[in-house]
């Protein structure tokens, strides 16, 4: 399970093999079946989970009872809800597994730990960091001022393994658009295509 | 001028006096007046600038020519088009300068310097970017689910000093609530507060 982790932290920052051996004793691998919970809305969140394999979904259900979907997190991406994790207030979203799904979880302690231990994560999440705050960046920018059809373009040429393993629905939810838009778009986009 | 940026720094992580020094090479000063730009919307934005004195704001005109303020800067706090710094994009945003503000900037070319230079400092950004996630998310959170009466209170409550500061209709754009609706606010506020 850790080949993947650490394929993905070297992707942007080395490790020496003592550092992977001390990386290993931080994180605790569990499994979801499919639709089982990493996380209930309303609980305090204690760890940072790294995808293995499989495929998570991070969303909050609003008063009226709708599920809005922030996140979809796949192979080599991160979940949390980083607010509570950090704040200990309770969470504002749950997270289940759309597929069976192994994680690598990282508690709060631990990652404090691990930050202290090798300095070189301290670089590798400050890049995290650093594309997460640009990827929300976009994400905001796009929700204001794209149209539907150009919101799921983008989602489809950026991730178009997501498009095959999310259920229509759920990507609308994301891209918060009605699921009879994103019926409308493709289409639209697959008439232009057989011209 | 570069007291404030270290002791902003030392509240996150110690900097040795040789460290220091090194700081000092990468940053440019730099004063403005009262409405003079740091950066002007479309243009590619070059630095990350520290605020060592004075208010910065941050926002963009929509296609209709309404402003929206997305972010104050004062003493203390970075101001920059992150998306538009490290993608080389034209930024979506201006920065201008609300009262006569002094900044230090710092070029991409330098920062990514200072971090190879400055363990530290990528400890220093980790916790500045993590702490920008937070935030981002409690805004997004506060925009859907809180009334305008909580949204200003909390304002009012985190950030006194900005309520002073900067004129009411700047802050009705920030919280994304109509002028009026923020005098509705205050004057209730006043009305409770007399009783």
């Amino acid at each position: 399970m850790f080949e993947t982790l650490f394929d993905h932290i070297e992707r942007k920052v080395l490790l020496t093999q003592q550092e992977k051996v001390i990386m290993e004793s931080f994180f605790l691998p569990k499994e979801l079946h499919r639709k089982e919970f990493l996380l209930v809305q309303g609980e305090h969140c204690k760890n940072l989970a790294f995808v293995v394999k499989g495929l998570l979904k991070t969303y909050n259900i609003d008063d009226k009872g709708n599920e809005h979907i922030n996140l979809f997190a796949m192979e080599g991406w991160w979940a949390s809800d980083m607010l509570s994790l950090f704040t200990g207030k309770p969470s504002n979203f749950s997270i289940d597994a759309i597929e069976d799904t192994d994680v690598l979880l990282l508690s709060l302690a631990n990652y404090n730990s691990l930050l202290e231990k090798i300095p070189a994560m301290e670089r590798y999440f400050r890049i995290l960091y650093q594309n997460s705050l640009l990827t929300k960046d976009i994400r905001l920018m796009s929700a204001s001022t794209h149209t539907a059809e150009e919101k799921y373009l983008s989602l489809a040429l950026s991730h178009p393994d997501l498009m095959h393993r999310v259920p229509q629905n759920l990507i609308a939810s994301y891209l918060g658009l009605a699921p009879e838009t994103i019926s409308r778009v493709k289409r639209k986009i697959k008439r232009n295509t057989a011209q």
